[in-house]
């Protein structure tokens, strides 16, 4: 057992991360086996196109004391939560990756996340995924972890992933990198500027909620396959003489409100045009990494990844799966993403 | 030459087709070797969901006086006026396909087109792509002209050849179907429902120009190939504190603008909800069939003309062609086109 003073200092120091760390134990009982923490603290971060800016991070750290650190990072929508904890009950956003028992294992690994930077909607300005990679390092500096075991990101996190391997790679001893890659494809950047423009429409004229919701309905068309839509929404349209509704238009007005109710449209159009300023050099990562592309993903187009891989200058190893979920199978295969976490964290072929 | 009454005779009885028909010969000269007329009258027609309604159709016939008809019609965007004439002698939208010595060639056969009803925005209400081929049948009905030689369909006018075939079989010979199937796909229709509500919410805003722009940028990008977007789109984009701006945007901004000259949004909604409206069952096509499937189409799968042609009651072949320009083959790929038309109508191979 060693949560020592070494963890739990720089926090005590820093005043602004005060608030909602809670250590599970006790300073006078003994050190639990394992720990949930969170803490929010503002920092001076020089970003890539828009100056220094002072900005606030929000993180959580669980998983067993003194253990092998993983970072984990998920989408534009993810967040610091990506499991249950006794402290933190609520699910993850990652429950079935990570957690006890789970290939990110809470009992032999500590789990690092955070919040990004832009989704509260206070930082309106571009952010680039090397911004994201760079809070990270700067969370890092605060719980003075030298190192992170491994670095496990999905679709935006996964950018941010490789932005991380290229920017801080002594910090770093493996990159997962799950559907994401070193650029957008000018396809999908096209589909996210239609996005953003509609929310944009809906900003300038005071239908900001609607807009939002439409922008979100148009990005999910693209995280599924054309199968999982042909399989779900090929009924027949209700149709009369003035109007027509098509079997996806209850979909679309259930997940709109939803997102609408977690996003503010200045948060939403800062992540997504954060994707889309995704640059990075394949040649720049030299860490073990392993890279997972789906068949089926309509947005990051296998044909990228493979061309990722074959830029890295380290050991790089290519994980293809299919799935009819498209970009969303690291939330919609759980067996097939824990088979190749756990291969990867192994250091196995899959 | 057998330029007679037969075929004038019902023109000038119908008053409200008078206005806009010219002869291209006087009444006591000899009657030319081609001739180009243009029409419009209003019929009674029976829609499928809106019930009777009075509406006008416009159309063109232009080509070899007396010779073999053939009917021609193109996307949502595409009109009557297919390809130029002496009389009429702006391009038409289909100038590589149609026109003297083209494929369809207009020394050798006669052409007629109709501008899709609902495309002057006046009939505000569901128009199924079945009413279309009625609408044409009505016109053939006016020309006095019992059957066509051939359809050739593009995109809905695709669709729309498939109701004619399965609807007036009597009056056809042979349908060429190139990029269109017996349904749209669900998850073309899911992007074409959010094509539609962008354009709504600018009307209930007041932001309709705009709104339709950006519209018609989300279409646009399925008619392309992802391929295409790529070697188009793939500069760094340019950026500062406050905004990004992608090699995208300098297209959306052009197309934008010329679409909405040109479109109402109630004209853009109705064709755009058509197109999802259709329903063929294609065992109901006994009439030999040409079915042009494009590899790399992202709004018509190939998989959707596959199954078409596997339930045709009729003869018919398929010919699948590759292009970057995906679904705008048909406009885009005028050699390709070019032998499958000429094979199509020789009845070969192609």
């Amino acid at each position: 057992m060693t949560f020592t003073a070494a963890h739990a200092a720089p926090l005590a120091f820093d005043a602004s991360s005060q608030a909602d760390i809670d250590f599970a134990g006790g300073r006078g009982e003994p050190p639990p086996a394992t720990v949930a923490l969170r803490g929010t603290h503002e920092i001076v971060l020089a970003l890539r196109h828009a100056g220094s800016r002072r900005v606030r991070i929000a993180w959580e750290l669980q998983g067993a004391v003194d253990a092998p650190l993983l970072i984990v990072q998920g989408g534009i929508s993810a967040h610091r939560h990506a499991a249950a904890s006794a402290r933190f009950a609520e699910p993850g956003w990652w429950a079935g990756q990570c957690g006890e028992t789970r290939a990110l294992d809470t009992a032999r690994y500590r789990v690092l996340a955070i919040d990004w930077l832009g989704a509260d909607g206070a930082l309106d300005c571009c952010i680039d995924p090397a911004d994201q990679a760079d809070a990270i390092a700067a969370v890092l500096d605060t719980l003075a972890i030298a190192r992170a075991h491994a670095y496990i990101g999905a679709s935006y996190g996964a950018m941010v992933g490789l932005q991380f391997a290229a920017r801080h790679p002594a910090r770093l001893g493996r990159l997962i990198a799950i559907s994401g890659a070193h650029r957008s494809h000018p396809q999908t950047t096209a589909l996210r500027v239609i996005q953003r423009r509609i929310v944009a429409l809906g900003r300038s004229e005071g239908t900001a909620r609607e807009a939002l919701a439409l922008a979100r309905a148009l990005a999910v068309v693209g995280y599924r396959s054309a199968e999982e839509f042909d399989a779900r929404f090929a009924a027949l349209p209700a149709v009369d003489a003035d109007s027509a509704r098509f079997g996806v238009e209850d979909y679309f007005d259930a997940i709109g409100p939803r997102f609408v109710a977690r996003f503010s449209p200045v948060a939403y159009t800062r992540l997504s045009e954060s994707i889309d300023l995704q640059q990075v050099d394949p040649a720049s990562i030299t860490v073990p990494t392993d890279l997972v592309a789906v068949t089926q993903d309509q947005i990051v187009p296998c044909s990228d990844i493979d061309a990722l891989a074959l830029g890295i200058a380290a050991a790089c190893r290519v994980h293809r799966i299919d799935s009819l979920y498209g970009h969303d199978a690291f939330l919609k295969e759980p067996v097939q993403i824990d088979r190749v976490l756990r291969a990867a964290l192994r250091g196995d072929a899959a």
